[in-house]
């Protein structure tokens, strides 16, 4: 690594440091304000019971360190003028980045009412934590932020995703020490191998060591400081520190440190765009380590408090019975000096806003926190240059993540000026089919390159490492900062991140509600290398529940598609890539898969979501079905053609009606979902008194949980995954899972009244079948050739 | 930190060495057998495609690596009689653990029909990946594991879990330059500061550099090496390096490594045990660096192979077709010298087997990997000690968790000579309550302690990281190994863990159709700090969307239970204590309670897993119900008491029935749980005809999913979370949610046909009291007095 030199160059002036001071002060004095207060907010009387919340709730622990490093971001933004972005990692400390926001004004242009004086700062202590108000954690609410900061773990990663293809930007991340020891954080380390110094921005973590979780010390406050500076410069930082618990010297050293390592950056970024210099040097991090609960009560009850982790919530619980809490809490508002913070008014005074910066400056004003602002429409070329020629459905064999690769590709190059459209997956890009990509764009990498590596490049958009965490948090950070991108997963393993997009999700809900924000980029999904098809691996690989996990998410915000080939694959994915705020999950095959669809009919049916395949039943026209297949997923819908091909050779006048279902939530009712059908449309399809055989890629349950309202539930029968998963050939999972087409048919005959005689010779031949299958596979190890060979009759 | 010395003390002999390579080349050997071959073993005859497998699968590349490993762990094993596990973490490299356990006899000890002769060898080769046959990963049915690696990340978590409270083992655990790019294993370094040199055993890790994952390079590999040693050395490791590519060289560095490692090992727990030393030591990690498909194709088809991603899994994809890549497959295998590793017969010569240990302490024999044969039945006191008396229903408070703490405490105290029980949580012991544990025993701390902590304790075995990761992971590890545990975690941020789960259940139900693997104790999830009291947090920190997630998997292992209030708790606890090879959610809050059941009632209701609550209805008798309510969950438990309340008091002419359930899986039928409930017995509890108003705790189309194929599902109407959530009031929480006492009783007026017309008044006035909550609740931030007050009236 090549060296980097720089400088200590900051000696604060003494009316600096006042300012500064005077503006943590305010903070740290709105912070605890916000916390207790839901009247006499700038103690102009005595304080009584009555003037205390009755609910004390919020988190008191890390606020005074958050409001410091706010402070001192406004000193840097406006001294150097940076454009740049915070993540609060300990977003639960809510009531700092509000205080923050309120005393430089983005609070008040965003919501009006809360004014920047007396009358608005009583609104902002009620409100917070209260009914009806405003969230206790930094939330899609709090102007400025693009993460909650409740579920810990993702700062860092959002961070990132934050600087890439921002290269003017300067994204400051606060970690707690309590966060650092999740494995997401853990890992989001490493993301500097992948930061092109060149387009990219600057990622400044800062690692805020305040000692104490909920209930216990943390790790990294508590191994040796060089062990610790040996871990950050093995993550490939270089370490800067700042301790202490005395205010002027924390300031002091605090403009130091991040003069220190805003010099590196900025040498660091002269150096490879003037210089060319690929190779990785060391980012600079700041270590922050100041007490827990700074500047609050030292001792309650006789108990220490300050620096302990009593002071993680509510130092002092009990103000509105308790006359000594209630004593206690007026010193401690009164040690901030409100007198020479505000005015009589209760506006900030001058030395509390000499830091703050100007306009779109302010952290609480950036538009990169409200992505949707900076958003471009993705280009997307017309379909038709990609798609599949099919004359006649499944005559012709393609893999649909394949031929998406290619739309993918024309997508990178459209966008390699713009750079807005990032590639996401960890390290199956190329497993997952769609390799094409790379000849648009390569794969970031800013390690170690060989002459034996392929596609790697140190400004590539395709981002693979094997941490879907990383994956989701990368992309929720690029996406909710105004890009696009695509996140492709192996089925079973999206399972991984759960938890994330759930609380993306919430993100997504909460932020449609509010004006202010622009819709930002769906956050869009291909899941393939799909339960069917896990030859290779087998059972820990074969799980399709992603999908029932997020359709039990706020249904204005998910979206699930099933494209049964490759057209009907790059209609959608045109659909979810030019859609706003959504997550839609799309799953699809890379194994060649029959083509049914040409484009127009494709674009025609994704149009619908579900739709009657008239060409491969035998009911159309005025003929009524005796029975419904049903069908959602390639491999679903390959067996229900092939149960469909088989009644229509052995039971040919049974009327057969085949259905296809791409969009799961149009099984929805309208009152459940924005996208469900009326039951008009349901019984329209499915019949309200025929039995329908549904074959479905998932778990066969989440069909009935679609469906139960409808009328004709009754008669509806699914067959899915039923965990019945191993290492073996396609079809043989189908046939363990019960949903193969021989099965399919013995449901169709097990289910339709008054078959002729012959459908029981008919069950027993098929049954007969599956016998064949298992004699044959034990045998031969590989599929009946009548399965192998088997294409579409039609 | 103290030093500790050592000193690399081994020379090979040259016959030691030629032995330990002829037992690599053999398990390399039998890697690519199973790879490729069905037939002709031992290359009796030349190769022709007739010998070859008709599907090529497995991952070649990690295979030799793990020989290796394998190969030199004999070596110490038998060298130093250790005891000794090891977790393969890039399981997929089955045929590589496969072959160890067949060449040291393990495997035909398990097997029968697979004999260590030439006709077990083909059964060997032809079962892998065969349908049918055995998994290609390292999975249940593999003799010696205890980990699956298929999904990457966890290893090294399990690995520790595993050493805990095991002072005489050594787990070695193999960690590849893939899996460490994931977030649980890069938090997983820290576990040493919670492993005791005392009571614990010791962990080794073996981090295998072999460069590349399935398509592109590895971080670790690709950063310099005085970084990786500086982040070894971060997280707390001395590092030994082993590089090279030349056998014998790499022979000779492993064993010194290895032994390097364990003189470390020994002085470090000596210095701990005997001298009484509680200062942290720097444990010893080997790093690995071997080429990726070492001894394989160098190239195929003009391309590199060995040492690079083309390795990954099989390297000559052709042989069936292709003459030049059969001929080089042959070359490769006859490259191992078959014909001097195993006789005419094929069994492994004295040479190969000459490193192998005896009986247990083989790795594929270790009755630590199969630890249900070391399980004992936990401790557990009598419930009546301490449930809490309940003369009359409704009548007292309690919060639940607290009372189950009492019971821990006393376990952890009755555990405290055997140490075979560990309490493990993300920080939250205390705040869901249980800190009565505390009072039996100190949390695992290694690191720093100051005078201010508490409860922190060298031998402690209350485990809290804030990590639901490694919680999961330490957990896991420790019960496969024998022990039992409970995981305490928030509701929401279980589903971090989604995937873990998924993976543990895999293996539960895998085992459990081996006879040889005896029960293991089951996972026990405490899920607390519950969606509905989410005072502090607010929408980030509500999701009861785990119980879906795991009542989609397989049915024998997933048991869920929603106790409604401390005897019902306990009750639960004592069950799934004692239970085997499940995996248990219980469901409880940590909130005052109101006290329903006695003990005794409490016993016979949770025996049931759901009934009637004849005192809480007015159906009793011979009176049949008009309405039954039907609630799962303490908060919803609440609400359906309060509404038949109001309902008595309002509608007293209305027979009601109230109807609990505990055991969620009881709703569903015989046939899909074997818990399920005939329809019968259900019928009888919720009627055929009557309408059915069902609270329960999470999402509400889960019950429907469970119960839609029940007579009476048409007329089952349920309320429960639909992501209304925010930071508000307990009663405002189940107001948004429509599952409030006046939502409930609009519910019955609103589906019971024929009442009287006063049921519009009635109605009427519900509506106004949920007008009265809004207003009151806007107002004051507090709930109505008659809803904070409220308490049961019978």
């Amino acid at each position: 690594m090549p060296k980097v030199e720089h400088q200590n160059s900051t000696l604060l002036t003494d009316d600096e440091l006042r300012t500064l001071d005077a503006h943590w002060r305010a903070a740290n004095y709105l912070a605890v304000g916000q916390i207790y207060l839901m009247a006499n907010p700038l103690l102009a009387e005595p304080l009584t019971p009555a003037h205390i919340k009755p609910r004390l709730l919020g988190h008191w622990g890390t606020s005074p360190g958050l409001n410091l490093v706010h402070t001192h971001l406004n000193r840097v933004i406006q001294a150097r003028d940076l454009e740049a972005l915070c993540v609060w990692g300990p977003g639960h400390g809510g009531p700092a980045v509000l205080a923050n926001s309120w005393l430089e004004g983005s609070y008040s242009e965003t919501y009006a009412d809360v004014t920047r004086d007396a009358k608005g700062m009583e609104r902002l202590f009620r409100q917070f934590s209260f009914p009806g108000g405003v969230p206790s954690h930094v939330a899609p609410e709090t102007p400025g932020s693009i993460h909650e900061g409740g579920e810990l773990g993702y700062s860092l990663a959002h961070a990132y995703g934050a600087a890439f293809d921002n290269p003017n930007l300067l994204v400051a991340c606060v970690i707690g020490d309590g966060e650092a020891e999740t494995g997401p954080l853990a890992a989001s380390w490493h993301s500097n191998k992948f930061l092109d110094p060149v387009h990219d921005g600057a990622v400044l973590p800062i690692l805020h060591l305040n000692g104490y979780k909920i209930a216990n010390p943390t790790v990294l406050s508590r191994i040796p400081e060089p062990e610790l500076d040996e871990l950050l410069r093995g993550y490939g930082h270089e370490p800067i520190h700042v301790t202490g618990d005395d205010p002027l010297q924390v300031h002091r050293a605090m403009a130091g440190a991040l003069d220190r390592a805003l010099d590196r950056i900025e040498l660091m970024q002269r150096t490879a765009r003037e210089g060319g210099v690929a190779e990785r040097v060391r980012w600079p991090v700041i270590v922050l380590r100041t007490p827990k609960g700074w500047t609050g009560p030292a001792e309650v009850d006789g108990e220490p408090v300050e620096g302990t982790w009593r002071a993680h919530q509510v130092p002092l619980a009990g103000v509105r019975e308790n006359p000594d809490h209630l004593r206690q809490l007026e010193a401690w508002l009164r040690s901030y000096g409100p007198e020479e913070l505000f005015d009589s008014d209760g506006r900030p005074g001058a030395d509390v806003l000499a830091c703050v910066p100007e306009g779109d400056r302010r952290l609480g004003a950036t538009l990169h926190a409200n992505g949707g602002r900076l958003l471009r429409d993705l280009p997307i070329p017309p379909l038709d240059a990609f798609a599949v020629p099919v004359d006649k459905p499944g005559a012709t064999l393609h893999e649909p993540t394949r031929v998406l690769g290619s739309l993918l590709e024309r997508i990178m190059e459209e966008t390699s000026g713009r750079r807005d459209f990032r590639l996401v997956g960890p390290d199956e890009t190329a497993s997952n089919r769609l390799e094409a990509v790379y000849r648009a764009s390569g794969k970031a990498w800013q390690a170690q390159i060989l002459q034996v590596d392929e596609h790697l490049e140190r400004h590539g958009r395709v981002m693979e490492i094997l941490s879907e965490h990383l994956c989701q948090g990368w992309l929720e950070g690029y996406l909710l900062t105004g890009r696009h991108g695509l996140f492709s997963c192996y089925e079973a393993f999206v399972h991984i991140v759960d938890s994330m997009v759930n609380q993306h999700i919430k993100w997504l809900r909460t932020s449609r509600a509010l004006e202010w924000r622009a819709p930002i980029a769906s956050l869009n999904y291909l899941l393939t290398s799909h339960v069917w098809r896990q030859d290779h691996n087998g059972f820990s690989h074969q799980d399709p529940g992603f999908v029932d996990h997020v359709l039990n998410k706020s249904p204005e915000v998910v979206r699930v598609y099933l494209p049964p080939d490759a057209n009907t694959l790059l209609s959608v994915a045109d659909h979810v890539l030019r859609s706003r705020d959504y997550v839609n999950v799309v799953v699809a095959g890379k194994q060649p898969c029959f083509d049914w669809l040409s484009m127009d009919q494709a674009r025609a049916h994704c149009a619908r979501g579900a739709g009657i395949w008239d060409w491969a039943g035998s009911a159309g026209g005025d003929r009524e079905p005796d029975v419904v297949l049903a069908c959602a997923g390639d491999v679903p819908t390959q067996e229900i053609l092939a149960a469909s091909d088989l009644l229509r050779r052995h039971l040919p006048e049974l009327a057969v009606r085949v259905v296809n279902v791409v969009d799961m939530t149009r099984l929805l009712t309208r009152e459940e979902h924005p996208h469900g059908m009326s039951d008009f449309e349901y019984d329209g399809l499915f019949t309200t008194d025929k039995p329908v055989i549904f074959a479905y890629h998932g778990y066969p349950w989440l069909i009935h949980r679609l469906a139960y309202r409808r009328t004709g539930h009754g008669n509806l029968h699914v067959r899915g995954y039923k965990e019945m998963g191993t290492t073996t050939t396609p079809f043989d999972m189908v046939v363990r899972n019960d949903m193969d087409r021989y099965r399919l048919v013995m449901d169709v005959i097990d289910r339709v009244p008054g078959l002729a005689v012959r459908a029981a010779a008919v069950r027993q031949c098929m049954a007969d079948a599956r016998t064949r299958h298992h004699e044959w596979i034990r045998e031969h190890g590989t599929d009946l050739p009548e399965v192998a060979d088997w294409a579409w009759s039609g």
